[in-house]
């Protein structure tokens, strides 16, 4: 078979100069550009050997841990994907099969679950101000346990989503823009709007469309950031989003009408968060335990969102698009008006057009989640792949 | 080592054209002859190789996806073995891990937990006219995702037991016949009887005596199927039992008395069941969540069960069978008098003498669900054997 | 690379005659010292093995079936982690999934989950007089599997922690020794104290302090055992750790004191258990299912404990040992005052000052339970890891 293609893709990333090798994924932000590429090329490096039967097994046995603190199907199912893909297997760390309900510290468990394990997948997106602590401090008691002689090698951390950022979105959300605009060149000048929208639920988390707005800014795009009043993100990372823009030669500006961001726009991220302000306030109420300050909580910002039901995406919006035709964007799942819900972020018509795009969108995430683990093992991606090449061994068949 | 017998089998099998590649796995009467016998073949031949330490892996990674909506030990365990034979690891899909239950529609999730799934094994057998219809559901999920290029390949679906069927368990059973019979020959002109038992509990399935049926006059047996009256199967599937005897030169037959039927039978299939017209009340009830309704229908349905007491199989009507030794079957666990039950489906006697066979008629099914994998991935089944004698690989050893 | 010390220790371990092929591990006293030895060596080179990124796989495929009936982070971790190290997957046997709650036999279940499995790990410590009988009973059924053809090998069992022992833990422990020690025979002499320790909680179970006392005072150790009155252990255990010290040429003896026993310890191991008399009880009551009894119980029990909340491990204490500085070991988590309760078995300033080593001391579990499950699937362990060494195949890596 001539893979000439996948080899010219190799050689290129082997001329990159990471700075992944041994470090956590936690926030984009906190990663240099040369490290979202390796991360974006290697992901489809090894989509593309998969897709020719070659394995890209890196480890003969191992544990990725998943510790998920809030229920997923499409991010555990992503990181176990990834995770055998390279060798290893899965071992969930739920609550209810653990002591840690029962007052373990956190430090001690890090460890505990550690002595032969390469990665730790963490969801942590409930508490504002929680979560991305919490990876940190598993990350410290790792650096611990490493450094005397407790721990073999130092786990990484892999953040499958916090309070702040979800990077194994927002980066496969970037696979998919440049799967369908060809490559990240052609995303420059591109207007992006990432909106607010409409959801009977409540207390949704912030860190998609902050980590959205955070990643896209980077690439040379027009970022709008849409959303009713009271309805802002995090500031810290607002701003990030913006100094980003600014270095990358796009724009980033904030809107508070739907349609009016949607005008000329190319890609269109429609999504529904909570207020800021309101996540804190319920952060507050949850570390107090009062149950009837939260149930008033929660009456009071659904009303609120009920004043914006026409924030929803409907093709009415999609008109205002450029061409009438932006990309619609979501992580999934959509509240979809009278599908899922009675009346939601997006209308069933326009859901429909872009169902199989929205699909295609998350298939990127467990090729993002390995690239992650594969840079994070190896000094030398490149090398790597290149080695998997040469060894040329079939996912499946008898050889 | 000399493994003439299996290459022997091997060979039998490339001779044979079935039509099983990327095609689930649902019922055994949309199989031809030919397909049935391939997974017969396979499956023994996957179980001496692994006996005489030969490790039919074929997969270096890939997932397979359990999805039970029901309890189960041993499917559950058969399935986790076969995947796990062949090179793949499982995930669970459960509902409660999962955010199946917030609404989301089947498609979607059916993508969503298949990019690198290679296959998904559905349990779904509570509702009546609701099971099959999931699983073809999920099916069409994954063709259209396949078509537009949102999985790399279709993942294949095995019914893992439905409202219709459980061919796992059918199939398993046929292999247990054919092992203590001797060959597929040698059960022409058997009798065999599928005889409905008391048990204390309620809402039993269909689908094993379905199967049993279904598949089983298939081979010129002589199939009785035997219940009080009011206890009837769905009436498709007792028409196809009907035909597939005829056509295969058996006869099938119903009788409303359990000891008439055991007269010269040759094995014995004493199992418990819903009657077909209470599942579909209770089909209704449930999706109207008429509790008191289904209360009461749970009542009624006891009620009448317990006319039936004497439908027990015990060591009186074994004696009746031809020459006092028909082969016992069930698909455990039995409601067993006496020991898991005050009374129910078959005396402590009875069930004593024929325990180790019911152990061992259960695992064949390991094996018939390997083999479905098998052949729903590779196009010629036979080669993949050959190509796995060839490379030879321990299954345990440093080889 | 250069590997000699492996080597030499390999060589070291096929001069070794073990007894433990084919044999279940449920009481570290039913177990020869060779075999004692053959463990602790095997377990050393395994974790040299994994350190030098050469891959102790032994399984192609195959399952390794874990039986948690209480909760459990390490030691689920453990064995999950020694399971994929040697190439097994781990299936869970959940209470929630299986039908096992529903009156299924233990018989018939031991052999419908073991059809491809290599090994059960089982943890059952709640009833005194239940768990070490279970796996028993479990043993039994796959003895008569195997033997009457059900199954094609007889599955291993692994005692994950019973109310009689926890070998996997005393196993671990005994490798921290010789760690710290140096060397088996340093250990000669030295004073262990297994002292009971206050907890505010009630019911934990007897097989830590009963294992380290079985099996530490086969070393030639001075052992003693403290607890206040009405505190003690199974009788024949304590009779077993007399004999056997009295063997070894160590001693053993009983103290009503924990500052006493204090004096010139070399090694403290302070742990709360409930008194011996007490459990018997609650198995009877839990058996009756007689609620308000056994919280009269819980009660009477919690009152007992608070008149011996002076039983802390503190730095006072600490100072008593041989130059205070004795090594402090637990098998976590540890109730730590002001930490995980308000008043526990160890003060927090005494615990920070070992936490790490009781850190290192549970990383060698899985490594004990890896060791086991060799042992017990080859007859010759040394001529396996010799194997190994030949293949040198790369744990991580592209070979």
């Amino acid at each position: 078979m001539n893979h000439r293609d996948l080899e010219e893709k190799i050689e290129g990333i082997r001329k990159l100069s990471p700075s992944l090798y041994g470090k956590d994924f936690l926030l984009t932000w906190e990663k240099s550009d040369e490290d979202l590429r390796t991360i974006l090329e290697v992901a489809s490096v090894l989509r593309k050997m998969r897709a020719a039967n070659i394995s890209p097994r890196i480890f003969d046995s191992g544990l990725a841990i998943s510790n998920f603190r809030d229920n997923s199907t499409r991010t555990r199912f992503s990181f176990a994907s990834a995770a055998n893909l390279l060798g290893l297997a899965v071992q969930d760390l739920d609550e209810e099969k653990s002591q840690i309900a029962h007052g373990e510290t956190v430090r001690e468990t890090a460890n505990m679950i550690s002595f032969l394990s390469d990665f730790i997948g963490i969801r942590d997106d409930i508490f504002l101000g929680e979560g991305n602590k919490y990876m940190r401090e598993v990350g410290e008691a790792l650096d611990e346990g490493f450094e005397k002689g407790v721990l073999p090698m130092r786990p990484g951390i892999i953040n499958l989503q916090c309070d702040m950022d979800h990077p194994t979105q927002s980066m496969a959300d970037m696979m998919h823009l440049i799967s369908v605009f060809g490559s990240v060149e052609n995303l420059r000048g591109k207007k992006l709007v990432m909106s607010w929208a409409y959801s009977p639920s409540y207390g949704k988390p912030l860190s998609v469309p902050q980590g959205i707005i955070a990643l896209m800014s980077r690439f040379g795009m027009k970022i709008e950031l849409a959303y009713p009043e009271g309805y802002s993100l995090i500031p810290e990372i607002v701003e990030i989003a913006g100094k980003n823009a600014q270095a990358s030669g796009g724009s980033f500006s904030v809107s508070h009408s739907m349609e009016d961001s949607m005008r000329d726009a190319d890609i269109v991220y429609p999504k529904s968060w909570a207020p800021y302000h309101i996540m804190q306030e319920r952060t507050e109420l949850l570390r107090k335990a009062d149950r009837g300050g939260l149930k008033d909580l929660e009456q009071k910002c659904l009303a609120n969102n009920a004043k914006f039901r026409d924030w929803e995406f409907d093709e009415e919006k999609l008109k205002l698009t450029r061409n009438g035709s932006a990309l619609y964007m979501h992580c999934l799942p959509a509240d979809i008006s009278g599908v899922s819900c009675e009346r939601g972020e997006v209308s069933a018509a326009a859901f429909e057009r872009y169902r199989i795009e929205t699909y295609r969108e998350a298939g990127f995430k467990p090729y993002v989640i390995a690239a992650m683990m594969l840079a994070n093992r190896f000094e030398n991606p490149g090398e790597v792949l290149a080695g998997l090449m040469k060894r040329s061994r079939r996912r499946s068949g008898t050889e």
